[in-house]
């Protein structure tokens, strides 16, 4: 997604030093569209444009850039330059950009930061990935409850430059300890002489620092707030979170839902930036214990293999049964996922869950159950190697001397009469082969839509992350299952 | 998640008709948090405390009940008592709500709604919905590029109560021509007698009434906007979309896409609200389609019976094996599909994007090859049937007189002594069976990588929704593949 546009004039600028054009290339646009605008350039030449900007401008375009491209600029550009851009950035974005650099970097850096901001980055980069604390900002307006309408206009107006957001202002007592919140619109249409702690809104939408951000983000959705006040244990304002970190929230832990959904460990860069070896490691690892995982299924293919050695058409149909379990115990599993995440369910809805996902289970399971009994009548009137796998299952059972308990119970049916292993027996044999089928599947998904259900509602309870139930860690267990319904009902019905 | 502190408090004061509580009730608390507390009064309740707040207040309050209430007291009140609510709610949500009322109802209720209102809701109603027509508000501050910096601010003072967002002014011409953009904050810092048109962005990030909702919102996210302007095709500013309907749209477009990932058609309403009706059928849908897809696995393994016959421990690793084709694709389409949504990837990226899949195969092929050979080699060797079956298996090609052109291969084969039959066989069997599980993996995963990434890619340049390769129909389609590319090799490798 490079805009290769401008590039060549950008060259021709730089190289000619043509201070006037680049000035007026910098000052023109968007700060967004001029870091877009610049995507093409080297480190070098991005970091000699952005000398015709002023510093707050370079900061603002510096922070449109892509996160490689800023890492690249500073890593290759004399600290002593780069610090006072490190001190201009928001609060928020330069602790989580300094933590991508190299830490022998950073302890250059640092000391030529101003004291303010370093304290501050100091400060902010304590907190730990994933928290409030991580994702606020330190810049925001605070007002004494004391002054008056117009007085807190004037104090905004003389801040507005650095703060990230001058639209909300909070209202703090000496020790720091959050008091209220008045927005400049109420700010606006009040009376000047008015006390602002007369106006403020007490009953205030807060974040702890340790809070997990996704919990954040979903009060800041729910209230439609356009920034939220993050305070410590004591109820001291540290900081605030605006709409647009919440935006990036929400996107990345959507990011990471559709990872998890399919067993990749979350990149911590784009697809195509994230190097080959990494990407094969987060994705291998997965892949790995998935198979391990899968290998139940062997398992439960061995303890059977009697049985599919007696009936051999059974193998026809193991595919299509456990996939069909898979994906309705998947879609349980991601609705009851979602559901949560969003705040529709919580866990003491579980009985309500988990009657509905059976209800829907063995709904979902007669009609597919009716579609695998057709299906599965078709596939057997044109098997023609019918007759002749059932006269060799029967030497089998006359050839073998090695006798499982498994090969004497079917040995016992054959001697009984019960399996239908002479020629004119042909035609029952099709339609309780398809009834073998649709029994399964009315077994097997209502099995599905309660395990994809309940698993994630387990490992909730558990305190674990229920997205580790990912799609195909479910599917995989559900495929196991299938295959011990799929054979127990053969041997039921069939022998 | 009702909250269910207040009710027996909250029936009382209604008993009571206690006017002075239930004014104080309605105007302590933040809105949302008021509604809350709400949530378990019947529809005449919540009416009946909603009273006791004037209607901007009331509004607001009832804008944060959940739709389904909302629907519900529309539908049971006296639409003369809630046309002036309606006229009062912000322009976006009431469009969207009244999209839910029984057009009956809203028959009755639009001829009492004020005509300037009334016309609003005629206008927005008619964009489709998904786009930003839909999703925009048309209360928002507009501007005269002449006015000066004083005056702005007081007509915004003047208008505070009523727009959605006062924070971003949109300067236009007389035929409403979007002109340009001064934020709230701008007009704070300069000089009171400053020609508005003087300050103003001229390159403003705006978005189209008809444009997908998804792409304005991810234009707000990359410009971290509090607002976009919407135009029409002349360019004339018809709404803005504000961050908290952008916030609403990525995290309905994410659970849109969780659904998407496991084929269950989109739901309008939370997974408790939806009718169990409703939810079979947008699950059974999909998984009956899923059910016709997978049926093509039945058919590759009835292709290959005579395979699986002469060789059945072949069976024991087919779900194994397909489903770690099947996790491999997932993987694939899943990043290629996030990537695409999130603009990391264009359709230009395309061969980048298949190397690396290739790439990306052939390493964990390797590695997953690698594993299966243990493992195979372990559970073939644990394998005490399996000189029997393939004694059955010879037997069949004794005693069948019915030979297909693949049986009379296989027949072909164990004439010229080249499959294993002999007891002392056993152990070159054991590793060259490990090497048919190793094989296929090696090539099945790589399949599965470019399948699965391929697959989304060509969806997009057909114009198509890539989200539509959901998972289970990549992997259907790698099941079949994994079949295919299994009892190849092993015809290759064993007959």
């Amino acid at each position: 997604m490079t805009n290769t546009l401008y590039l060549p004039e950008l060259r021709e600028m730089l190289a000619e030093n043509n201070t006037a054009e680049l000035h007026e290339f910098c000052t023109a646009l968007h700060p967004a569209r001029t870091a877009e605008f610049m995507e093409g350039l080297t480190a070098e030449e991005a970091w000699a444009v952005l000398q015709h900007a002023d510093m707050a401008l370079r900061a603002e375009i510096f922070g449109f850039f892509e996160e490689e491209k800023q890492v690249e600029i500073i890593e290759r550009t004399d600290p002593a330059q780069i610090a006072p851009l490190i001190a201009e950035m928001p609060p928020d974005d330069r602790v989580d950009l300094l933590a991508e650099i190299d830490p022998e970097i950073v302890e250059q850096l640092m000391p030529m930061i101003p004291t303010a901001e370093r304290r501050d980055i100091l400060r902010l980069s304590a907190y730990p990935e994933g928290t409030a604390g991580a994702e606020m900002t330190t810049e925001f307006a605070r007002l004494d409850e004391q002054s008056t309408v117009h007085e807190a206009i004037n104090e905004v107006r003389r801040k507005a430059e650095e703060l990230e957001t001058i639209y909300y202002l909070y209202a703090v007592d000496q020790e720091d300890h959050l008091r209220g919140l008045i927005s400049f619109r109420q700010l606006l249409t009040a009376k000047p002489n008015t006390k602002v702690g007369e106006l403020m809104e007490r009953d205030i939408v807060t974040a702890n620092a340790t809070d997990d951000r996704e919990d954040v983000a979903e009060k800041v959705e729910r209230y439609d707030l356009l920034a939220i006040p993050v305070v410590d244990d004591e109820y001291r304002l540290v900081g605030i979170i605006t709409h647009d970190d919440v935006i990036d929230v929400v996107r990345e832990e959507a990011v990471e839902d559709a990872y998890r959904s399919v067993a990749v460990a979350p990149l911590t860069a784009g697809y195509l930036e994230t190097g080959i070896w990494t990407l094969s490691w987060k994705r291998g690892i997965w892949l790995a214990i998935l198979f391990v995982e899968a290998l139940f299924t062997t398992f439960a293919l061995r303890m059977y293999d009697w049985v599919t050695a007696v009936i051999p058409w059974l193998i026809l149909f193991i595919p299509l049964l456990i996939s069909t379990g898979g994906n309705t115990g998947n879609q349980s599993a991601t609705l009851v996922i979602t559901a949560m995440s969003t705040g529709n369910i919580t866990l003491r809805d579980w009985w309500r869950v988990v009657r509905r996902e059976l209800c829907l289970g063995f709904m979902l399971g007669s009609v597919l159950g009716l579609i695998g009994f057709v299906t599965a009548l078709g596939v057997m009137s044109a098997y023609p190697a019918q007759k002749e796998i059932i006269a060799s299952a029967t030497m089998v059972e006359d050839s073998s001397k090695t006798t499982t308990v498994g090969k004497e119970t079917s040995q016992d049916s054959v001697a009984n009469g019960k399996t239908p292993l002479a020629d004119d027996q042909v035609k029952p044999n099709l339609w309780s082969s398809a009834l073998v089928v649709a029994a399964t599947l009315f077994l097997l998904v209502p099995c599905g839509t309660l395990c994809g259900a309940v698993l994630p509602l387990v490992f909730r309870r558990l305190g674990l992350d229920p997205a580790l139930m990912s799609n195909p860690v479910v599917a995989s267990m559900i495929d196991v299952m299938g295959i011990v319904i799929y054979m127990n009902v053969a041997i039921w019905m069939l022998l």
